[in-house]
C-alpha cells in the first residue's frame, strides 16, 4: 500500500469522481453484474444511496478507488456484511483494492457485523479471488453459468465468506 | 397436490390474504431473514412491489400460499431467477409448496430465465431442503452462522441452484 493512500467516507460530491470509475469498471463487463451501460443516476443510487456506507480511496489527493458496505441480508441475516470495491484502471497495482478490503473489514467489525460475504465474485476474475483469499475469505459457493461475461459468455460466479 | 389447488397471479387486493401468511411465517423466525416484526407496509413492498411477479395458491377458493419470482441479480446476472414461497401453517401437508415450486420453475422458464437460485435456505429447514432437492436443486453454497434462528441462534444458510 502506498504511504499516501487515504481512505475516507464519501460525500455526495464525491460521485463526480466515483462515476468515471464505476462506468469504466462496469462497461468492461467482466467483474460486476451491473449492466455495462448503467446510467449515472442509477449508478449513484446503487453505489451511494442503497448501501449503508460508501468510501473513497485517494492517492495523492485524487480519488482512485471506492467501496460500499452494507448488510447482506435484512433482519435475521443482517449480522453479515457485504461490500463491493472498484479501482480506476490507471491506479491498479498500488494495493488500493487490498487497502480498501482491510478498511472495509475493520469498518464492518466496528459496526458490529460478525462476518462478510461476497455474493457474486466472477469465477474468471482470478486476481480478485486470490486477493480475497489473502484477506481471509474462503470460497463457500459456486454458481454455475451465473455471470454473462462480455468476452467469455456464461461463466461461474463464486460466493466468498469470512468471519470478522 | 390437491386437485382443487389453483395457482394464479396475485392482484394488489390479494395482499389482505397474503399478509397473515407472511406475518405467521416470518414471526416464527426459523425460515426467512425478514425481521419477525416486519410491518405490513414493508411486507407488501418486499413481497408485492420489489419482485417481478407474485402469485397466490388457492385451495377451495382460499389463499393458502404465495410465492414471488424475480431476477436474482441485475444486468449480467439477470438470467438467473430467484423465488420465495410461503404456505399458511394450517394448509401444510397438501403439496402446496411443491406445486408452487413447479409453477415457479415453469414461469421462470417461460420468462426466459435459464437457472433458479435460492440465496438463503436456512440450514435447519430440512423439509424445505429435501423438497427443493426433489425439485432438482443442488446445494451449491454453505454460509456458516449466516442466519439467526429464533430458537437455535446462529445456524448456517445454504445456497441452492438448478438450471431450467
Amino acid at each position: 500500500m502506498k504511504a499516501d493512500l487515504v481512505i475516507r467516507a464519501a460525500t455526495p460530491a464525491d460521485f463526480d469522481a466515483i462515476w468515471p470509475i464505476f462506468h469504466q469498471v462496469v462497461a468492461a463487463g467482466d467483474t460486476y453484474a451491473y449492466a455495462p451501460d448503467t446510467p449515472r443516476a442509477e449508478a449513484e443510487r446503487l453505489w451511494m444511496s442503497l448501501p449503508l456506507k460508501t468510501f473513497v480511496a485517494e492517492l495523492a489527493g485524487q480519488v482512485v478507488g471506492t467501496y460500499y458496505l452494507k448488510a447482506n441480508q435484512v433482519g435475521l441475516g443482517d449480522h453479515v456484511a457485504n461490500a463491493g470495491y472498484m479501482v480506476a484502471q490507471a491506479a491498479r497495482g498500488n494495493g488500493v483494492a487490498s487497502a480498501m478490503c482491510v478498511h472495509s473489514l475493520d469498518t464492518a467489525r466496528a459496526l458490529g457485523f460478525t462476518a462478510m460475504q461476497f455474493n457474486f465474485v466472477v469465477g474468471t476474475n482470478q486476481g480478485a479471488i486470490r486477493l480475497w483469499e489473502r484477506h481471509g475469505f474462503q470460497i463457500v459457493g459456486r454458481l454455475p453459468d451465473a455471470y454473462r461475461h462480455a468476452q467469455l459468455g456464461k461463466v461461474p460466479a463464486l460466493v466468498m465468506y469470512r468471519f470478522l
